[in-house]
């Protein structure tokens, strides 16, 4: 019998094998293609086979869990990782058997979800999401006037327009809806067309909206690739400096320093 | 009975508390919310609230440029700001009592830019607003080319198009206007199809046209860009000399010459 | 009576003068209102004043070409600038008296081009046409690739989808035309759902054709930003050397050479 | 007799010559013509004359071939260049005589494919399209995570909406057609309104692809400009340190301790 602490390195091992993670990325695409083939016709043994699949997909991911658990030198640190509680909380909820056919739906659901265990798996689409959403709040106050514009001309619209279609324009919900169309410019020449009939100067309206819209999305872009191209030229300036060995003009001042130093000392010593 | 300096000294600080402004926050989101929740289909009760709190807001908006205005050290200067002026139209126009229904509107309008507030506000958007706006005069020569272009395409336009159709090419407006759908892509083939069939050529318009404008419209987006970036380089170039104390070329190339009038002072000394 | 070069000298004086210049636009800007204001439905009288006008406008750019052109130090300089050329002509073909109904259009399109002699005449927007212009043939090649992309999958289109649809695919002059539309994403799917419903896989021939465009095209984009962003600082770079003059590295290495002799020059005297 | 060797050296000779370029990528261009002209109805006289100029360029590019084959030193490194074999594969499907009705449609199609032999004639071309195949690997992961977006997207779509409308999400492959539809925001929301008469919140699954795909495809964008941008830099950095010869500060730091010694030294002479 082997000791507790023996049983998790080995665990540890395991979770951090190669071919365990393979194995676990195939299951997951296998899980991925069993969610499209149900969305297509399939006989009633077919759709026997793929309730099989999907228990035994279900029995392997839990069991991955429980390696990974296992293989966690400190337990409740397993819990702070929100990838972690991501994967307990999708196989959980797929261990739940499921009759009732409102459920079912989530039950459906919920195994969609596994495919996003790909992002967990991957450390590569785990950085590339964790580097998506620290772009996010940069974009917050361009994202709030953003809103602020929206909002404004919302009220406007359904003002004005609310009579000539409420399908439009009926409350400020659907006015936003409608906006965020006009700003994809998703057939906005129709929804102008319709108003300019009443109100002859409501392109004023749609104009000035796409042109505050078109210079805020603008700007945020800009704002966003101004920020990366920083980062990276800091990282390089960084890493250039490191590894080069390269001095700076600081060093520079100091070596004429001591040369001064030096030619003084020289100087002293003859006399 | 205090001093008036006293109370000046006392609106300032009030004025600047972060509770207070917090509090402003809230009454200008409250005040976006009861403009949304108009523009639904309301019973006469809440209707009643809705016009109560709306002058609830209006008396708090006044107090509030009350305080501000009283807050300000040197009286005349609080006109000399754009956003205070903007501020007290906005309020003491919501303080006019409207009963004809035509006026009402503007009443109604008139509270919507209260929405606008929170830019005056919430330092960081107004930074923001600043920066947008500065960026414009930039786009100034580019801006009148592509209008230009778009008044010349215009004229072509509706000289050989109105009589094939009035509604799109009726004059030259109307034509600007068609113009800037096609810009945007909307349709822009039923546009065309419908001047091909009388004049097999005019795929060439629509075409020259589309690349005229996409070509200024991306030298735009070059330009915004391009600038952007400098401005960022230099300011970084700036706080990286200024914070880090590095020394500049400048610096070694004097500390050289001290360096060699020493050798040559040392030399003396000796002789 | 003056002499011949001292009349020279005053046109020149006179064209290079400020308030001629705005004049000049002023005329130009006028000449573009009047040509706006005929694609409206006018009282005869109006068109009559317009007629006059137009006479007026062509009698001012030909004094104002024949002031330019006597201002010109050496005459044959004058037709070496294609704006000369330009301008001249736009005048010429003006005055030639047209009866013919279907010359008159030719007229109407003359004096259209002399909105564009707003650019000859304002010196920024001639320079910005310039650096557009420039920044064309370094497109060349990926315009060339574009073009193989598209000729190849009208050759396909027109192949396999002439039948189902003539109008879009009937040759491969149209088939060019209908892809450029797919290209602007315009009712693309309506040009795909046709096609798709004779052969399944036709989805394949317009989402390859969509990725190649959009990565050409993004190529195309990314290429020009990193030309201008290298002019850019390139320019800077120079400007940053020359106005500032900051030292280079090599100034450094020739100042330290200069100590160097020095010391040796210093210690040799002393023996 | 030559020897074999001068007979290499000459068909060497001859594919290097500019003259026989400019020959091979006539032909290329004028067999690219006849593929166009065959789109339109011709009459019989001219089909037979495109016959006969078709059989002409199927001979001239099996020449062209034979002497590249020919004119290579080291015979077998022909077949490792990867445009080799396609020229060789284009010109052997050329020769096949097509009496098959089904066949001669990939008999067009081979000669269709003639055109690209311009990218492997030009180098320039060559070069683009190197250029671009090496951007695809860095934008591996993006594309890997837009593609789960979409899967997870269309499963979920599939499961609600394929009962409203079985030809926008019947199966997964559908749908995801109708989601790379969306994101183009071709007629986006005539398949927003359709679901959300059914699903009041519809809309909420829309806006957030909408978000998600744009925000990775931004991303996309950014990275590769970043990396082209970083390139660029480099190279400029390595071109400029060699062009110029301009020292590097470790340059100017061995010097100054050269110099160092030098004063040691001239010291320790004195004594």
């Amino acid at each position: 019998m082997i000791s507790n602490d023996g049983l998790q390195a080995s665990f540890f091992k395991l979770r951090s094998n190669k071919v365990f993670e393979l194995f676990v990325i195939g299951i997951i695409i296998f899980s991925a293609v069993t969610i499209g083939v149900r969305t297509y016709d399939l006989p009633p043994l077919m759709i026997d086979i793929i309730v099989i699949l999907d228990i035994t997909i279900t029995v392997i991911f839990l069991m991955e869990i429980i390696v990974r658990f296992l293989g966690e030198p400190i337990k409740k640190n397993f819990f702070k990782s929100a990838w972690n509680i991501f994967d307990t909380s999708i196989v959980i909820v797929s261990l739940i058997p499921i009759e009732d056919s409102e459920l079912a739906l989530v039950g459906r659901l919920v195994r969609i979800f596994r495919v996003l265990r790909m992002v967990s798996i991957i450390p590569e689409l785990r950085m590339l999401l964790n580097s998506l959403l620290k772009a996010l709040p940069q974009l917050g106050y361009i994202m709030l006037m953003m809103f602020i514009i929206f909002y404004i001309y919302a009220a406007v619209g359904s003002i004005f327009f609310s009579e000539i279609n409420p399908e439009l324009w009926g409350d400020i919900a659907i006015s936003l809806l409608t906006l965020f169309r006009v700003m994809t410019f998703e057939d906005w020449t129709d929804v102008m067309y319709e108003t300019q009939a009443v109100y002859g100067l409501s392109w004023v309206y749609y104009l000035t909206f796409i042109f505050f819209t078109a210079f805020a999305f603008l700007n945020m872009i800009i704002g966003v690739v101004v920020n990366v191209l920083e980062e990276e030229h800091e990282r390089e300036r960084q890493k250039h400096a490191e590894e080069m060995g390269e001095p700076t003009l600081m060093d520079i001042e100091r070596q004429i320093a001591e040369l001064r130093t030096l030619i003084v000392e020289k100087a002293e010593e003859k006399h």
